[in-house]
């Protein structure tokens, strides 16, 4: 088991009704920025709902929040805190609305060039906004975490920065704010959150066996509630399970003492950055090509997810292998996401822009041994043609 | 699945060296109270690592806090506290200590009988003097929660409170300080930390899959590594699953949507206040029949409990259920904890004088159903003579 530090400070308010203890947790006085997406929160009931606890505060709304969001967006809206003087933001909607909001917490109160921000991984940031949430998409974990994804449009770069000050002070979670999203997003989402959790599990062995068997519990609840979610949109339990478990596999408990491979999401967000694909559909393509590009690294791992997850105690170790990576790809595929470049109009052609672009950001050691090149990234995406 | 708030702000840093990171945490112009126990950590060398990480700050030294820490001694170090105007206090021990300093850490800053704390269940803490922890057993989970038990000698009386104010700030989990640990320690602490576990896990299904997860994987790793952490005493991964069991097993995410039964808890405190069996013992005691007891009520959770932990899948539903019950009184043995009032002494007689103290507590309505009184905990005690 390895050395590591824990901390996270967000109070998670989960289940029906929640919403209401915003005004707990908000003080009176702040001046509140509302910040949301494209305005589906309009539609079902969810903007009524904050309004209601935010009655009696002073609040100015930013909306139109995009997926993947654009810096282009993010600083509008420090140009609108900053006039506004915001004291609190609010964020309700999914990892995006989230994670642009953490960006805009960072960058309202920082006195340089807020891609700065950016551009140091956060480490430029010393103060932020206090920022609650309202989550009503499980699927990046960004509600219980210091971490953040913004895209510059312009130039198709999707960078992350991470700042204990833009951590949420609370988050709201209430299963039935995700009952009228489409299928795509409950689908994807439960993608994200299956390889947020794998890319901490699947490594080498150390023997940690709380993070490890952690991991594997909430692998196994979403390959269950993750299609009963789909069939049965309003199926209370499915939900609630599926928001929880997103939560728990990007908060920071999955890596107590494990090496991690983020590999795949590393990859995943050039791919989006460059030919927009979904975050969710990035992951299904790269990670059953980073399991069978490293098989022998990751042979113990592989085969631990084999038994436990999968239950496959039949045949040869390889055959255990390539049968849990079936069965993965399965699993995405059944979930709305196909695990091949060519499914998505992209092939062989497309790949160099990616190393370019991994080269450009200076990720040119990835994985949990940092021997990941972009010459091994670009073997990889081979593997997924 | 229920309803529920999360809140755990306690910064862990878990692993090899770690007790150097005190001078992190710790503002250097603060005064340090640092409260151990017997004296245990002067033998073993965590003393000397503690001091080397303070030096430079002002510290004043209380021990002697014993276990099922005593009202009595605490006070002592509350005057002390407010004597020297201590500004941080460093908790270097196992549970006890731990405890003990949360109430030192209220009591100090509290302008009323510091008794009223335990009176009040902690409702009227309104601050505390800032706590680190460094842990050097790994049982009560005491080092990343709000919970303390303190004990009044004079009058028998076992009793907690709770307090956000009382939230370690940090704390510091070295498995290598357990290493010299006696033997009935380590066991104590397992089972311990597996009673809390079950606590959280049998009461009846809500379909909450994470928690009920989390809560097998803790109990199938005390299970494994419990009995090689007796065997082999340096054996690090065994002791640092161990530990971060144990803390895993009361940081309040196993109860995360699911409803408790904390009966046995109770039961068992009043054991030791009146005839001072180690807590584990009471826990031992109490838990399998507690289940005996309430097998009708716990019956799914039961089944799953057989199902998930000892794998039984054959038999009648009765038949597995009984034989968990079984492994389980074995599993305490093994660790050595009998799992009868008579093995240590006590008998039908010795039963009343428990239900007078829970009803002079207020624990008249115990368990997830609220439907434990003194007379069903008397009926409890007698399926374990």
């Amino acid at each position: 088991m390895n050395n590591f530090t824990f901390f996270n400070p967000t109070r998670i308010h989960f289940g029906k009704g929640q919403i209401a203890k915003i005004k707990e947790e908000i003080p009176a006085n702040a001046k509140v920025m509302l910040t949301y997406g494209g305005g589906s929160i309009k539609k079902n009931g969810v903007y009524d709902q904050v309004m209601d606890a935010l009655q009696g505060y002073e609040v100015v709304e930013f909306n139109g929040i995009e997926p993947n969001p654009h810096y282009e967006t993010l600083v509008k809206a420090i140009a609108l805190a900053k006039k506004e003087s915001v004291t609190y933001i609010l964020a309700v909607g999914g990892g995006s609305v989230i994670d642009g909001s953490k960006f805009i917490a960072a960058g309202s109160v920082y006195d340089g060039d807020s891609w700065d921000i950016i551009q140091t991984s956060g480490a430029c940031v010393e103060a932020a906004i206090p920022l609650g949430c309202v989550l009503t998409l499980p699927a990046t974990g960004s509600e219980m975490n210091c971490g953040s994804v913004v895209t510059k449009a312009s130039t198709k770069d999707k960078l992350s920065f991470k700042s204990a000050h833009v951590h949420p002070v609370f988050s709201i979670l209430d299963p039935q704010t995700t009952y009228t999203l489409p299928k795509r997003q409950i689908a994807n989402g439960a993608v994200d959150s299956f390889v947020h959790t794998v890319e901490q599990y699947i490594t080498y062995p150390v023997n940690a066996k709380v993070p490890d068997r952690l991991a594997e519990s909430l692998l196994l609840t979403i390959l269950e509630d993750g299609p009963v979610a789909l069939e049965d949109p309003t199926n209370y339990d499915a939900r609630a399970n599926l928001m929880w478990v997103s939560t728990m596999a990007l908060n920071g408990t999955l890596k107590t003492g494990v090496p991690t491979d983020w590999a795949t999401h590393m990859i995943g967000h050039e791919l989006t950055g460059l030919y927009n694909l979904d975050h969710a559909q990035t992951l299904a393509i790269v990670i059953p090509a980073v399991w069978k590009f490293k098989k022998q690294q990751k042979r113990e791992k592989l085969l631990q997810y084999a038994e436990r997850v999968f239950a496959l105690h039949q045949g040869s170790e390889e055959e255990r292998i390539d049968l849990a990576i079936q069965k993965t790809e399965e699993f995405f595929v059944l979930m709305g996401n196909p695990t091949r470049l060519s499914a998505y109009g992209l092939g062989e052609k497309d790949i160099p822009a990616v190393q370019e672009k991994l080269i450009l950001h200076g990720l040119v050691k990835l994985g949990e041994h940092g021997d990941i090149t972009p010459k091994e990234a670009g073997e990889i995406l081979k593997l997924a043609l």
